[in-house]
């Protein structure tokens, strides 16, 4: 059988998340799998190298999926694009060896979470960051992001109540950049836990304000206290880059 | 009376334009005059320095109104982007001399094109570029350009049937810049007819696939006929940058 790998961009905020939940419709994977249906007459299930929550957007969500068709690449892209949502775009398409599990062998993840810091909102970007007004003290989100960079047991930054699976990862790029009005966080690292991202960036943000001491976050990683951690913050800033894979 | 100048931004695409009509509340004029109702108790009518066609975005749309309220300019701001719809946003707000008029006194403007010139369309600027994906050949979109740049009739170029008044302009700047696949125009001058930038758009796309000979303008020029010029292209892609005063 044929093993195709998607690159995908999405517009999360019309979806409840990536991921298909029995008939509805309103998921990324539903709508990509409901094309694949109408291109090949086959009951296609496709892997997304995880999910993605509600309102949470994707610069490079990678999925792949098994087929007999014969249809070319260049057709399948053609079509898939065609009938899509327009919020949802296939941005490459590419013949994978059998083996190739989009969720397996992904190492590492990319994500960007925007931050509209004005106190004058924004009517462009309101849906693809967080507007919040107050001023951010830029050295200590600064050494908050150094803090957080490197080998941790990350469970206390997640919505995970609990696992049995190992909750340590590696983050090896936490940066800040500002353009204009716009904090862009990137986070680089081996896999990110349920919300993590999310959960850090509330906690960044009330560092950055003055509302909690930099020390927090070693105080987290010790007792693993999700409660100790910042608010969550909304899924519209949240934007998935990339998926690594060797 | 006080004289109040705001600088607005809108994402038009909710909007049937600018200019409110009767009742009809999907205006931007609207949607301002009723926030400022609720604001002042007055019936303030908001002075646009212009109209702008259903769906076309504004960054820095300027509108002028009198009033006898008290209320300061901070407060004031802070209540219009309290109350507005999150797609209309205040950026600016100045008290004015009385005789200050945003549509008599404006002297000139700066309007963006945006033209997503890919195969692959994109799901984060759909609804504020045009997706064009054949591909141009940038030396005739410069030279045809430089050709529509200086005082002509562009009569031929607007969707005026007549004009009793002058359809005499003068384009200062038309300029083109690439960002990736998006293609970014920027016309400056001292105004534009009705339709005059996204009938000049449809021509310059004709001319950069080929199908239209970069000559046509001149024809057009002198023809003054809007049939041979290019199609009107859509709002989506349009935005009102800048008015400027003296």
């Amino acid at each position: 059988m044929r093993n195709i790998k998607l690159t995908i961009e999405y517009d999360g905020k019309r979806y409840s998340g990536w991921q298909r939940l029995g008939d509805d419709d309103k998921t990324i994977q539903g709508k990509i799998e409901k094309v694949l249906h109408q291109m090949t007459n086959e009951e296609i299930e496709i892997i997304g190298s995880g999910r993605t929550d509600a309102g949470t957007h994707a610069r490079g969500q990678v999925a792949n999926f098994k087929t007999n068709t014969e249809i070319g690449l260049a057709e399948m892209i053609d079509f898939m694009n065609r009938y899509l949502p327009r919020d949802i775009v296939i941005k490459r398409i590419e013949e994978m060896p059998e083996r190739f599990h989009s969720r397996y062998n992904a190492v590492g993840k990319k994500y960007s979470y925007y931050v509209w810091n004005n106190v004058i909102p924004s009517a462009f970007e309101r849906n693809h960051s967080f507007y919040f007004p107050q001023e951010l003290d830029m050295d200590k989100l600064n050494a908050a992001c150094e803090k957080l960079v490197g080998t941790h047991d990350f469970i206390g930054f997640s919505a995970l109540k609990k696992s049995k699976k190992s909750t340590v990862r590696t983050i090896d790029e936490l940066s800040i950049e500002r353009k204009g009005e716009m904090l862009h966080f990137t986070f680089v690292g081996d896999g990110f836990l349920y919300k993590m991202v999310r959960i850090i960036m509330g906690t960044l943000l009330e560092i950055g304000t003055g509302a909690m001491p930099i020390e927090t976050i070693d105080e987290i990683f010790e007792s693993k206290v999700r409660q100790h951690a910042g608010e969550t913050v909304p899924a519209q800033g949240l934007f998935l880059d990339e998926v690594y894979y060797r």
